[in-house]
């Protein structure tokens, strides 16, 4: 048995997400059957996020056990061929030893958020950034922001259907910047609850739009209350950056 | 009447080009669609280039005659509402004169080609670059293309449907860079032949694979021959990046 250890692109758009559902194509299930065919094994993949239906990836990190013996090479190219035409490309694999886990050793993770910040809607980013025609104050969501970095109870940015046992977490950044007609938001933490980001995007976008203060969103954020939450931001803007593991 | 200066954005895959076809739709109809919605006005737009199927165009400029009293964002969004869902969006409109032609006062136009340079397929770029999954010598691809940069009879790059009187044009720039897992081609002209962007493209690639040198590419250029091309690139790498006009 070899461990394998890949970095995965996709385009989040025509799936309910990374892991399996019963009531659609998942980019879990897409990548499990292509290594199936390829070996006749029964296979599970492991990621470092559980993205929701429409985000994307531009480097999920996952890991998958293969009893058949396979080269890096060969396992990518294969993979490729077979997950045609779904929108999923293994850009790297490696083997790694069997203690390495995809979501287990991971100590970081990093996601973008992209705002598209003009009055024409989007035509070659359309599905791939959320439109907003009013013109954003980036720096007050940049200044907002910060009131959300650092160890918080983040509550009221979780979702209801949130499985972490623990709301604490430790945000390391929160960055909003302009970047042509796009305002760009990067977030780090060794992890996030589940709709974090979109969350902290979507109730920074009112701070934008000059509808909230930075003291309304450290209220929010004291409130421990979902219902205090602004706004959570559609999921076509957000994209899973990168996982980070103690050997990189 | 007013004469509108527009420019546009659009995704090329669903289109037959930007030129009114009868075999399927184009931008150029999907534009005067709108307007005619909303004027109730036959209309015709005129583009300062008219690109092919599944090119894409991140400014294109284009005029159109209109004699219901409209303002500017009235006209931009009008037509951005009726134009969906089809990729397209006016980035912005404003009045010009009688006397000013999207294609005739046109003084300088640029493009850029995407070349997607690794092993693993696109995935969030589908459809937006050229994978060629060979490492290619970007260098050698660059050197090779300053023998095309400078007047010259451009046969050898021309489709045999293009219309235009003079083979002869005089090409300003051919730069080749590389960004990160993508190669970039930058290209800029008075005006281009048909085809002209794609047969230079096509030609580096076979550079960048070490099966052309640059000899190569001169003695194709001076046979003045299409039959001497290399490679004519795909289309879908290729976007219309701004048109430039004396009053700019």
């Amino acid at each position: 048995m070899t461990r394998w250890r890949l970095t995965i692109e996709f385009d989040g758009a025509p799936f309910m997400g990374w892991q399996r559902q019963d009531h659609g194509p998942s980019v879990q299930q897409t990548l499990e059957e292509a290594v199936e065919r390829m070996t006749g094994e029964e296979v599970r993949f492991y990621a470092a996020g559980r993205t929701d239906a429409g985000v994307h990836a531009l480097a999920m990190t996952a890991h998958v056990d293969i009893e058949k013996p396979l080269d890096a090479h060969r396992l990518r190219e294969g993979i490729n061929a077979l997950v045609r035409p779904a929108p999923v490309s293994v850009t790297e694999a490696r083997e790694v030893d069997d203690e390495w886990h995809a979501r287990f050793s991971c100590i970081g993770r990093r996601y973008l958020y992209r705002i598209l910040n003009r009055r024409a809607p989007a035509a070659l980013r359309r599905g791939h950034v959320w439109h907003i025609p009013q013109e954003l104050d980036v720096e007050a969501m940049h200044e907002a922001a910060q009131a959300l970095v650092g160890r918080h109870d983040f509550t009221t940015f979780r979702s209801v259907h949130c499985q972490s046992q623990s709301p604490v977490k430790t945000l390391d950044r929160l960055d909003v910047e302009r970047d042509g007609d796009e305002i760009l938001v990067h977030a780090a933490a060794r992890s996030f609850l589940h709709h974090q980001v979109r969350s902290m995007v979507g109730t920074l976008s009112l701070v934008g739009r000059g509808q909230w203060t930075k003291t309304d969103v450290s209220r929010a954020l004291e409130a421990k209350d979902r219902q205090e939450l602004g706004l959570n931001a559609p999921p076509e803007g957000l994209y899973f950056l990168e996982a980070l593991y103690p050997d990189d």
